[in-house]
Order: C-alpha cells, then structure tokens, then sequence
C-alpha cells in the first residue's frame, strides 16, 4: 500500500514484484544478451516501474555499438554489464522511501536525465548539463546512459524522469513522449513562444518529425520539414507540417526562401546530422534567427562561422530533453494535439529486442520508430 | 536655441554650422579622398554631431578595402561616395524636429545602428538584427557601414545611437565607449549576470580588452584573456584580468583548466577570429556553458558540432552592439571602473586619417587603437 | 499602385478613396456624434485602413466617459474632436511613403500601440510601455486612445500594428484578434510556456473568455475559467475550459485548490478588476507562481503584500497587447485553434454606434462582444 | 582526512568535533535558552560546519516570537526545540558521504535554502520557492527556519548552501554576504543588468543598504536610498549611493522625479515594509518598470493596482536569496567592492544571544548588524 511520508519503500499485492527479472545487458561492443538478474530497489526520491514498453531509439544503436557518447569526451568508460534502453513507459510498483508524488498503479513514461541537484547548473534548473554526469553516488542518472535502463522487465526511476499518462494512450504511444519531449526542449531554448512564427526542421527522423508535430501544435506557421523520403516527409504532413521539401529535388534553402517569400523562417530544428545541415540552417532563418541543433555529424565539419556572427545568429546544442520538456510533450500528446502514433511502425517482444534494434538501425521495411512491448496488457 | 518639441531643425549661435565641410570619402576599394561636402542635415528623431575624434576599428579597415560585411551576404553594394567610421564621439550642434532628448552642446559618444523600428526584429528589441538593414528610406542607419560615418567634421545621427559623457572623459576615451559596448553586449547575450563566474576572453584586441574591463567590472571570477602577444596581455592584467595565457607557451585550453581546477568557465567572449578559436571555446567551458563569438575567421572551419550538442553549448553570433549595451558600457567607463583609456595608442589630426589607417591595419608601433583627433578642446 | 520603396503614398483604382468621410467623434464626455471630416493621409510607415468592422471594447466606453486612462496619470487631457474605437479590422487602400510590407487590397486587424521607436522602453522592444505616450510628433500612435480609431470609414494605420488575416475569417471574428492579443500577451509576460501547466482565468469577460482560449491551444492543463454569471462560464467551456466555477456558489480559491489536487496551479490571468482578486489569485497560485493583471479595480484595495512576499510571486500589470502577441493571436485564430466567434454576440451599423456601445455596456440582451459592421462585403 | 568520492563521513584530526555542543533552542515563543545537545551528523550531500560567527537577523527575532512565516499560511507548526539564526558562516569540519565539493578546513558562509530537488519548483532552479518546504524527509532544508540553524557551535549544511570566502574576510563581514545576497537576488530578478539604470532603494536596513552596494557595485547609475534616519542613510552614500532621500523631509516621490529630471527609475528595490512604499515605488519608476519587494507589511494595506496596470508595471516577491545569488554577492564582497563591514555595527559572544538579538530588536545604540562571535579566532 502506498503511503506519503513512508520511511521504507512501499509496495502492494496488486503488482507482485518477483526477486529476478529479465533484461538484456550489455557485453563489449554489440555484445547484448537476455540474463536474469535482481530486480532494482528504489531510494530515496525513486520508484521501481515495470517497464511496459520501450522504444529504439537511434543513440541506444550507437550506445550498443561505442559506449555512451559522453565517454569520447574523456567521461565514461564502456559500461559492461549495464542494461541500455531509455524510451520506456511502464506502471509503477514499488515506492521509494518518502515518494508520496506517485502512487502504486500510476502509469507513466520516463524521460533521461535525473541531475545530481547539487553542482551548479541543475542548482539553475539545467539538469540535462549536470555536472556530475555519470556520478551514481551523487544522485545522477541518466537510465540507459548511465544507469541501467529499460530493455528489461524492472527499472528504478527518479521521480523527477517520470510523467503521468492518461489511461486512453496506448504503452506504444507512450514510449514516443521522451522523443516529442526532445523536440519540444529545442523549441524551448530557442524561446518557445513561436505561434505565427516559421519553423524549419530538418530531417524527418524520429525527433524531426515529432518536432513538426510540436511546433504546429503550438501554433507555428509555417512549419516547413526537409528531408530525403518522401514517405517520410508524407508523415510530415500528417503530423501538420505545412509544407515539406524533397532536398534529392530542390535546394533547400531555395525551398525555404520560396515557401516564405524570400522572408526565411525565425527557427531551425536540426534533426539530421548532415554535414551542411548547419551552414544551410542558417540562410533558413532571418537575421536574428536562432537554430537548435539536436543532431550532429560525427566528424568536425566545416562551418562558416563569418554568416553567423554577421547575422546574429543563435546557436543550441541539446543534448536530450530538459526544463521538464518532457512534461509538456506528454500534456500535448495527451490531449491529441497530433498523433505521435503515425511514427510508430513495428512491434516485437522482449525476447527479440536484437531484432528490434536491427530494424530501427538498417530501417528494415521502412522503420521508423520500432517498440519492444515487454507486458501484454 | 533648444526647444523642446520643435518643429524644425533647432541650432544655436554657440556652435555655428558651415555650409560645407571636409569629409573623407571612398572611392573605389582603398581609395579614401578628403573632400569637401554639404553638412548633412538631421531629420526626424535625428542631430547633427560634430565630430571631434574618432577611432580606428577593424572592420574599418575592411569595409574600406572590401566594402560592408553585408554585401557579401547579398545585401548591399561597394558603397562608392560614402564615408567611413563608427566609433566617434562628438559634440551635438544641431536638433532634427521633435528632438528634446537631448540639447545642444552636448557631449555624446555614439553606437553603430539605428534600426529601422519597424520591421519583426526591431518591433522586438533586435535592432542590429534589422531586417532592412541599409535601407535608408526606411530609417534604418548603420552609420560608417550603410550611411556616413564619422571621418568627416559632422554627422547625422539618430537618437537612438547617442550616449551622454561626462565633462571629464577625454574625447580619446569617449571613442573608445562603443567598442567597450559591443565587449558588453557579448556578455549580456550570455546572460549577463556574471558575478563570480568564470569568463575566458580570447583574443587582446580591443574588443577582447574591453571585454576584460567590463567582464570584471561585473565581478566574474575569474577573468582569464588569451593572446599571443605578452604586451596584449599585460594590458589584460591591468584592465582587471585574474590571469593571462600566452598561447605561445601554453596551450590554452590546458590553460584553463589548470587555472580553473579542471572546473572550466560558464562563459567565453571569443574576439580572436582565430581558426581553432570556437572548438577550443568549447573545451573551456563546462557542461552547458555559453560561447559568444564577436569576432569569426574570413572562411569557414571545421567546427566539433558533436562536442557543441553533446555538451549542451549555446553560441551566440553578434554584430556589434545591441540591446543599448553602449549605454551601459558608457556608464562603466564614466563610473572608473576601468580604465579604457589604457588601449588608446596613438593620435593624429583629420588630414592624417590613411596614416592612423595604416597604424591601426599594420600594428605599427605596436598599436592598438588609434585616435583620430578632429578638433582640439 | 502598389510600388515598393514608393517615396509618395500609392494607391489604387480598386479602392477608390473619396475625400471625406463619416466618423464618430468625441466633443465632452459622452457625446459622440456622427460627422463628416476629411480622410486622413498616411504617413511614413503607415497605410490607410478602409474600416470594414470594429468591435466594442469596455475602454471604449471608459474613454468616452471619462477620457484616456492615461490622463489620470497626469497624462493626456480629455481628447475633444477625436475619433475613439480600437478594435477594427479592414482593407488596405492607400500605403503611405516607404511602405511595401503591405499591399493594397490586404486585409488586416489591428492591433493598439505604434510606440515611438526611440524611447529606451521602444528600444528594448517594450512598446506598449513607449515613454512617449500620447507624444504623437514623434510617432507614438494609440489608435482610439491618443490618435483617432476606427468609429469611422478610414484610419491610418502604422505598419506596426497591422496583422494579415485570411479570407476564410469573416470580418466580425477578425474584430476579436486584439481581445485574444490582450490575453495572449498576458501569458507570454508570465513565462509564455505553459502547455501541461495550470492556468485560472479569473472573469469571463471578452479577455478572459479569449484567455481561456489561448490558454487551451498552447497546451495548458488544466484551465479553469471562475466567474459569476453560467452563461459566460459555459461558453468558456466551449473555448476549452477543462472546468469553470461559479463564484457564486464556490469560494473560488477551494475550487482552484480541489481541482488540483490541492496543488494550486502556476499561471492565473486576472481579467475581472474585482477587489479581492489578486489576493484570490495569490492563493490558487502554488509557491513561485505568476498572477497577470489584465484588469484592475477603480480604486486602491487591500493587497496582502506579505503573502506574495513570502511565497515569491510575481504580478504582471499589463497595458493592453505588446510584443507582437496580436500576431500569435491571430495565427492561432487563423489555424482555428478556438473559435472566437463565439464571444460575438449583437451586430450594428455605423450610424447605430450609440447603440452598439449601450448594448456592450449595459449587456443588453447579456451582450458579450458587440461588433459594428461598417460595410457590408 | 577528506577524501573524494568516500561513501561515509569524513573528519579531520585537525578539527576535532565534541560529542556534544552548546546550542541556543526555542521552546515557546520568545523562550530561547542555552543547552547542551548532540553535535549533529551530515548527510549525502551535507557536511557539518563549526560556527565561527552568526548575524542577527530581522526575520529571526520573528521567529523567535511568533515561529517561521510559512506557517501562516498554512504551513509549519511553531518549532518547538529548533535552534534559530540562518546569518552565519564558519568552517567545514566533517564531510557527508559523496562529498567532495568542499574540503575539511574550508572557510564558508552560507545561505538558507536547500530545495528538495524533486518538485516542479526545484527542477527549475527556483529552489526558494521549492513546494516541499519545511518537509525535511524530502531533503528540504532552511536552516533557521524549519531545521536548525547558526546560533549554535555547529550546524549540519547541504553542500548548496555554502560559498567559499577568501582568508582576508572577516568572520564577522562573512556572516553579512547572505544578506547581500538577498539584495542582489531582488535585482536578479528584476532582470540582473542594471548598469547605467536607475535604483531606488526603499529602507536602509541591513538588506536596502546591502541593495545599495551590489547596486553601485554592478554599475547603476542613480542609486538612491530613501529612508527616515540621517545616520543609515549617510551610510547608503559610503556604500555607494549617488543621492539619499530623507522621507521626513522631502516626499520620497518627487525627490525621485527631482533627482532624474522627471524620468524616474527603471527599479525599485523595496526594503521597508512601510505600508505605503509600494505604491509609492509604482510613482518612482518609469512606464514599463520593475519593483522587487523584499519586505512587507504585516496587514494588508491599499495598493493602488489601477496605476500597476495602466503603467505596465511588473512586481516581484522574494522570499530571500535564490539562484545562488549568494555566491555573487560573496564574489562581490570579497573583490572589495563595496564595504559590507559598514553595516555590521555590535559584537557578542554565544553567551549572549539574547543580548546581541535586543540589541538589533530595540536597536540599541543605533545596532545595524549584530554579530554573535561564537569562537575567537
């Protein structure tokens, strides 16, 4: 039963928590296999959810394949034996000590990043910068990054990474909101006030696209989407993008210049990662435009740093969700501002997360996003 | 006499006009004559200045040789028949009709741009990032750059660019205000509140020494400048650097992190255009820190985009001084609480402006800036 | 003709524009009469407006009684001779110098406030806030408040405070854009992000009910609308409130606080100028919490100053619609996002102004927004 | 010895920690006595600090009468048996688990608030405003308000509430930041730069002349300090007022609009708690400005909200020091900006707490700040 203010976890008969479980760990690069190990414990400020559901997304590939990004930048080594996945949604099971901000039974979806809430910048709200990354003993986790993540039956989560979801959305569709969330932080740190204003994404991958959803639901106008595919640009549309451009038939910045009267847009969502992606984002926008940039090539590009400071051009690097976008991407989505659902294109069990992750990486049958439903329920 | 709410054109005995007046003005690429030409006459919400010194910058030297920054933008044409200058101060002589904000005889420094207060980005506040930049029939004035600068004895300026001194600030000193201003506009579009964090500058030329003074006239602790030249540097330190890197010696982004405790800084004011100078930017700055770039390399260079979005990094490109960040540096400077004059180097008469040219693009006798001194007081 | 960068006023031989006009104007307090008077002529950065429509405003009926607000300030004298309305909307026919941001033949709606362009507030985008109010020789404009407005067939216009609209919006409903503008601004002046949020809207007058519906369309959660009279409460049901309360039968603050959980909400938007409201307000609020004024009442009232104090609230006094808010109205209105027909109660003539203002504030026939039709399309 | 990253607490021979310490405890309201009890013990996240010195506050003599303020409004039951004062600074002598941020022997001062991390108001750094207050389980301390505070020979301190002082700082100038610290949050935010900006100080209090300080210090340009005592406000000027404003013999209003020629300020910080002082700030700053209250009233008194709202005037409660304002405000003092020593007027030792808190009560001799030296350094 769950009580406030309790000084021990709380549980219940209603979600019988067994000692082991199954997930998925990791053992050196593309190393990933089903074991049974022990289910969590939460702490303070935690909960135990059974993970539900859980989405691929693009950096659990990269994860699986190099480690967790932040490594390259001298921080984390290969974490083996750690439990990736951090597009998940479940119900939680068990209460933390002093938890009383969420009961036994409530159906939630996760975003990433729990600060440590002691170094400078999650002082200032800016958990997503923590400086204590990585840091387990100071209270960071970043499940799936850091911390053991969802491809397995039992997750612990800060209570601070977990959002309400009403009983009318499937677990699919609730596997989406930490992607739509990621896309909402970008229009957030651009300034986030952006009815009537044009918003460019580029790159109709799964953060491009819910990107397109967000912006139009918030009133955006034009919402413009380039991409290279035109099914994908298709799902664009349907998400409420006014207009989209095939880059393999127009240039996009001429499209844009076109689509806006000469004019550019105010922002630039960068999905995609291509090389050019940031010198074309900005002869987007106007002078004074702001461009977030939640994708990047893996190698150092060529930028022509003269065009951005001539043109007081604005520059967000993202990395993930933060601001408690999260929140926010879940309240539009649930109150089916646009449907996340359209990106949703294929579904296996827990046993075959490998296959999963195959279809999500070579985009097998057109995947676009690919979820493991762990439970049916 | 000065009238409030005149009008037309307000003058006074006390400081007569002439008809014409000497005025150097450009030809083709490197060609600057000393004409005579009409005083210009002010307009609405505009004065007549006569210049009494004016310094050399940089972009100066550019425009004479390649004309406006914004042409190769695809804005505007090799101004032919236009006088240079921007960083002048005078002394107001003539009111436009309307004008009372200030009186004749005023002491006045002035800043770059007049927006055109009627396109989006004006409308909110972005006037440097006016989107009818150069388009004269609509307000818009950038003087030295799209209009007449200060090379010349007069020079019309609107309202909005002018700043009050006070009687015991040198005219030498008074030139100096608006680059100390766009040093201040870089901070605050990093946030302003800087008090006790940390703040890099790279680059000592004068908008990087600026940066010094203001950034530690503020309170951020520490100030570190970087530069190649150890005389550059001592200049630093005495306009309130903590600590100075000569990248010859070190390597600064080592530098930074022995000086900071491996910590890094929030913030750093990149003036040196250098090639190197943003992904170094980058490794100086902690998780989430913000980068102004004042100043950018002619072509483009391989930027770290990975490191900008895995570290959550803000860039933020400025033209020049906005957001009436003169006003404030000019309050600084009047207050003491640096002392500009520091970087002042050299001074020579109005005849002698190619010479101060030279001085200024070829270091001569190892100068920084350059005064023009028009008029003895 | 419309040429763009015209140095004349263009026109067109569509919109033929007589010489004089009809117009109600104000001699004393409370006489308004329907005379005949010469169009106006624009200037530069202004059109001429055809006036298609224009609704009642509650200031309306304020500055016919007793004058302009701001006179009580010290500000402006009881303005004899002018023509009042600021809520209209209508079609470009004549476009003053300079001016190519609109054509003729555009429809548009209007919004209030053409600051100077040269005070510090203008400057830094606060235009609403123009130091220079009522000042109209250097450019300030409060069409209806200070310069002449829409009781009439043509007013000039500044470019600044045009919108586009579409052809599928008739012109009653385009009348509605600056009362949506109004409520739109006082979200943006509390955070301006706020879909998963809590907003109350105290009074379900025209800005609240458009309140409501700004609120809803950015996402906030819940809304609740508190008012006294069903009526009113159920149309705000029909622009999104999630719940509405009857003062009458409910203490407001147990309401706010059963509807949530006891949690209080973030945002509440004051449109009632009830005694008591802000100190209601404070108490729906949780700890941090904003609370913008949008309506005030006539005299000094008790405020309980310690319990914001102690709760770190903050108050947002708002004058009408400022940072282009009108403009993200309007694009929400555009997309359909609320229908603001429905506050649209009772339609009048010209020549029945004094009727229109009788039914608005008598609420005659429980008149919400009444709109005078001035041509027929 | 300290070391990093260890998982139980750490000490130091150096500093050798009692069992148990002498403490001042409240029983019922105004009953404080001298006890002997357990030295407490840090936490994850905390480390035990020896009191060195400890500043009588306003708010203390309060609680010591009437118990913390939020209980008021609902929240804390009087603390029966806490251990008041929150002004205090001292030395680091044991190490929680985790800790690393400081280093046994650190000289800190400290300032009140640490915020839960879990609540919507924590995660988005407001953690003044955090909505667990008071509840301690959840990790929420304030010391001297609803844990226990300074006037005590130790004092258990999360790692978020301290700063480091340099060695030149006094103990007693150390214990004075928190409360510059208040002042510089108030014009945090107002918006933070205010260089060249006109402030209005009401109340030359310990926090209105600290306000008076940070002001100069950051560059405003008037400050004025109105208040109703020659000899504070004769300390105002030696902290960097530009004008005082004796209220008894100049209406504070018009001494405002005398001392900026009619323009008023852009800010207000108001300090008094006089009933009539907001009010009073709406006329001192211009169209468009800021008031930050900083004290209150007790009642509720008439507050002219007509004239906050026609004026667009926007007002924000503090509850104290947030947004790490202490550390600014410590990197300002100890940069010898201004000299907060000024304020610090009468020095006791732990045994006489209840003399050093009439003192500042009743004012004794003219007492500013009284400081209770607890150990001789």
């Amino acid at each position: 039963m769950a009580t406030a203010r309790a000084d021990t976890p709380s549980c219940s008969n209603q979600y019988p928590i067994p000692d082991r479980m199954k997930a998925w760990v990791l053992g050196g690069p593309e190393e990933l296999s089903l074991v049974e190990k022990p289910v969590p414990q939460p702490g303070s400020a935690e909960v135990l959810v059974r993970v539900d559901a859980i989405a691929v997304c693009a950096t659990d590939i990269e994860i699986i394949r190099h480690g967790v990004p932040a490594m390259i930048d001298g921080g984390l080594p290969f974490n083996k034996g750690f439990t990736p996945g951090h597009e998940y949604m479940g119900t939680v099971v068990k209460l933390g000590p002093t938890v009383d901000e969420f009961q036994i039974g409530d159906r939630v979806t996760v975003e990433v990043h729990a600060g440590c809430g002691r170094c400078q910048r999650c002082r200032e709200g800016m958990y997503t910068s923590c400086l204590n990354y990585g840091f387990r003993a100071k209270g960071h986790r970043a499940n799936g990054f850091s911390t053991d993540g969802g491809f397995a039956e039992y997750a612990v989560n800060n209570i601070n990474t977990l959002a309400h979801i009403p009983d009318d959305m499937t677990d699919a569709e609730a596997t989406l909101i930490v992607t739509a969330g990621t896309a909402m932080y970008g229009l957030d740190v651009m300034g986030g006030v952006i009815a009537g204003e044009g918003v460019v994404v580029i790159g109709p991958g799964p953060i491009g696209l819910m990107g397109v959803g967000v912006a139009k639901a918030l009133g955006a106008q034009p919402v413009i989407l380039t991409g290279t595919r035109d099914r994908r640009l298709e799902m664009g549309r349907q998400l409420g993008a006014d207009a989209v451009v095939n880059v393999g038939g127009e240039d996009p910045v001429g499209a844009v210049q076109r689509l806006t009267g000469g004019k550019g847009v105010q922002y630039v969502l960068e999905c995609s990662g291509a090389p050019n992606a940031l010198n074309e984002a900005a002869r987007m926008v106007n002078r004074g435009g702001r461009i977030c940039l939640a994708a990047f090539p893996a190698e150092p590009v060529p930028v022509d740093l003269a065009y951005l400071v001539r043109n007081n051009i604005y520059i967000f690097g993202i990395r993930g969700e933060g601001k408690s976008a999260t929140h926010r991407a879940a309240a539009l989505i649930a109150q089916k501002r646009f449907d996340a659902k359209l990106i949703h294109t294929h579904t296996f069990p827990l046993a075959e997360v490998p296959t999963a992750i195959r279809y999500a990486r070579e985009r097998v049958d057109d995947a676009i996003k690919v979820v493991v439903q762990i439970r049916q329920n």
